[in-house]
Parts: structure tokens; sequence; C-alpha cells
């Protein structure tokens, strides 16, 4: 299954604006102001200009937020956006309630204390980032993420992203596809929605789990899992229409 | 949601012949007969009249198995529903693999081996069971079953039914439902199908686990799980059109 964009230019689009160069602009955008962003709840705020308003919206960051506050712009991010910006692009400092700036080893902590499953979807979603993908929220398909060729406006999200983590014991994380009932159901959902099911098997290669100190052992396996349909491959090579997926 | 009904009269037609009335012909059609079934791997094989695969179609058990044996008609059933017809209606003999009749709890033990759900399921199975649903397999849906007010030809299923046990420390039985993403993944699923989440959670009621001579002790809670839709009830009580659910 290939990308299905929205109307008819917005793949030329997309080819003239790739997503590395926007993304680019608003890592130096961000370093040039000095941007902070504050940790609240399971989010980070960020107070910006608004052309970094447009710039995160291009990138596809967070959500703007309605405020009474007339001055600043709100931008809201998820605890592996901000991360991602802070430790990866290096373009965001980031303060706890008290206005502290925490470091990196602190900040991974926090965001680990915050939410259990953190250090594996953190590794998921660099991983993904890294690869140029638009990543958000799976939540509306019962996934953990949905990853994008481009913005949202110009193509529908292609793959329907589960993290699973390899670590032995990991029951407690509670991550999904342990049942084939899980499988069939997610993989039939998937398929109405035209995305393809992505797991990410998070591999900490030896270490009990996924330290900051030791990201760069962790390795990602990348598998997707589509319907087998019978009919497909069964007499010639051509394409089978109506199945699933495609040869 | 209610029933959907396939075609104009179907309602009609199953309110003439109840699927309790249909089970009990089954019931002593399979008695007088004497009906032996044969555990093959994770199935039973019947050997049946031309009546009885007319019974066992209408009360929806099984499938009609085609062999290239002229003088016999077969029967496939699943072990849920061997056991049921042998254990709760007490029409049905089952024999092992050396043709020996196996008491109840040489069979219970037996299919608990083959299938390591099946005392779980099987609770779940009849508790539909006794109040006259049909039940089917829900490996199409990705779920456990799936419970029909009639026969499928004249009815579309209504709920889709998973399993649960509140066993402690069960987790090597891997059910479903321990995290949110496959909650919001199953129902958005059941949703787009028309079919509502029905979550069966077995509770042994201290027991450690399901036994044949605890079976009385066993209790099924009950549930619906649909999504919430905030504009419903918002304002007034009148129906809110294209909700999933109805006041």
């Amino acid at each position: 299954m290939g990308p299905r964009w929205k109307g008819k230019n917005s793949e030329a689009i997309a080819l003239a604006d790739p997503m590395s160069k926007i993304t680019a602009r608003l890592q130096s955008s961000l370093i040039q102001s000095e941007t902070e962003g504050f940790l609240s709840g399971c989010v980070v705020l960020l107070s910006v200009e608004p052309e970094q308003i447009d710039l995160l919206n291009r990138a596809c960051f967070g959500r703007p937020i309605i405020t009474t506050d007339k001055d600043k712009q709100w931008f809201q991010i998820s605890l592996e956006e901000a991360f991602y910006l802070c430790h990866s692009l290096k373009c965001l400092k980031i303060l706890d309630e008290n206005k502290c700036a925490k470091n990196g080893n602190e900040l991974w902590e926090c965001m680990k204390s915050k939410k259990k499953t953190f250090p594996e979807f953190y590794v998921a979603y660099s991983n993904l980032k890294k690869k140029n993908w638009v990543v958000r929220s799976g939540s509306q398909y019962g996934v953990d993420f949905v990853a994008y060729r481009h913005h949202p406006s110009l193509v529908h999200s292609e793959y329907a992203v589960l993290v699973r983590s390899e670590c032995d014991g990991d029951y407690d994380k509670n991550f999904r596809l342990r049942v084939w009932s899980d499988f069939q159901c997610t993989v039939r959902l998937c398929g109405s929605v035209a995305k393809t099911l992505l797991v990410l098997n998070i591999n900490t290669n030896g270490c009990n789990e996924v330290s900051l100190s030791h990201l760069d052992h962790c390795s990602v396996e990348e598998r997707t899992i589509t319907r087998w349909s019978p009919e497909q491959c069964r007499e010639d090579l051509t394409l089978v229409k109506g199945g699933i997926s495609y040869i």
C-alpha cells in the first residue's frame, strides 16, 4: 500500500518542501530564540513567537493551545516530542515546575516517572523522526503512533505503529500483541482504515532496560504485518485486485 | 444498538422458531441416536444422520465437513461446543483417539491440555448458550466469540465477545484489554462493524483456577463497552443522531 495523497498537487507540494528542511528551519528558529519548555503534567508547554507556531504546525509537532493570555502564544507538545527537540535536535531547554532547567538524565527520569512506557516509546518515536516521518498519536486507531510521509494536510497516515519491548519479564509494561486475537483485531482495523501495521520491537541488546546512557545500544526491529490473502501469488505474479496488499 | 435483522421477515421467522426450541430438538435427536463424537486435534468430529445435520446447522453448532466417505456425514464442532453438548445438554458421548469414552473430568483435562484458555472460554461460552445466544468464533474480528440473537442467516451478530479471567497472576494466559490502546482498537473495530463489545470477566470467587468440580462457583460479570460521545446527554435527553450509541 503506497501513500494516499490528499488532492492532486499534494505530492508535488510535499516533494518541493521536504520535511527534513522544515524541521531544520524549526530547529534553528528555536535555537535562535532560546526557547524554553515547561513540564506540566504529561505534556510540555512552549511559549513561542508567531513564526515558530507556523513552523511547529508545518513540522507537525504538538498543537497550539488557546489561553486567556493575550501576550503569549502557547504550544503543547508530548513528552516524546519534547525530549526529541531537547536531546536529539538540541533546540529546546526544558524547565521543571520550579522553573529550573533539567539536564538530560534528570529529564529522562522525570518523563519515565510520568509515563512508564516513555523509554521504549521515545526510542520508537526518535527512530521514525530521524527517518523524517511525521509521527502523531495513534490513540484514534488504538495504536501507539501513526506515521505520515509528510504533513497530514497533504497525505493520509501510512503506518499504524505499535511499540513492543524485547526486555525479559516485561509483562508489567503491558505491551500489545501477546495473543492472536489482538493481532487479528489490529490488522483488521488497520486494513479498514487503509494503514499498514508497523511493529517496532525495541531491543536493549542485553541491558535490563532502555536507559539514556545506553540509547545507542538499543536497536529497533521494524516489522510490517499484513493479512495474507491465499489468492495472492497463487498462479501468477500479476497484481491481485481487491486484496489487502500488493506484490 | 439493537439487533440488525437481515431482510423483512427475519424477525418474525426467528420469533416463530425460538433458538431454545431448536436446541431442544437437537438435544433429543442426539440422545435418541446415542451420537458419539471423536476428539481429533483441537476439534471434535461427529458422525451424524442427515436430520441431525439440519438440526446442527439450524442450532448453529460447528460446520459440516466434506469427506470421501460416502456412507457417513461428518460434522466438526469446537471444544467448547462439544463440552457443552456433552456436559450441559448431556446428549453427546465423546471418545478419545483410542475410541474410549471419556468421563467429565477426563474430558475437561484433555481439552485444557489442548487449549490452555479452554476453562475460561467454556464458562463464557456456556453462560451465553444458556441464555440462548448463538455463539460462534470471533476470529474474523479479533475477538474470542461473536453472539447472535438467532441464526446468522437471519440476523447480524450483535456482540463481539472478549473473555477475561479475574484469577491473580494470570499473565501467562495472555488475555486481552490490559492497555488502553487495546480498548481503543477493539472498540473502534467493533463500532465499524456495528457490534457492541461485550467483556465477560470470569471470576473464580476464591479458587485458584476454573475447575470442573467448581464450575458452579464461577460467576460471569458481563460488561458492554461503548465509546462515550460527549454530545450525548449534554443538553437534553433526545436521541443524538450519528453518535455511536443511543440513550
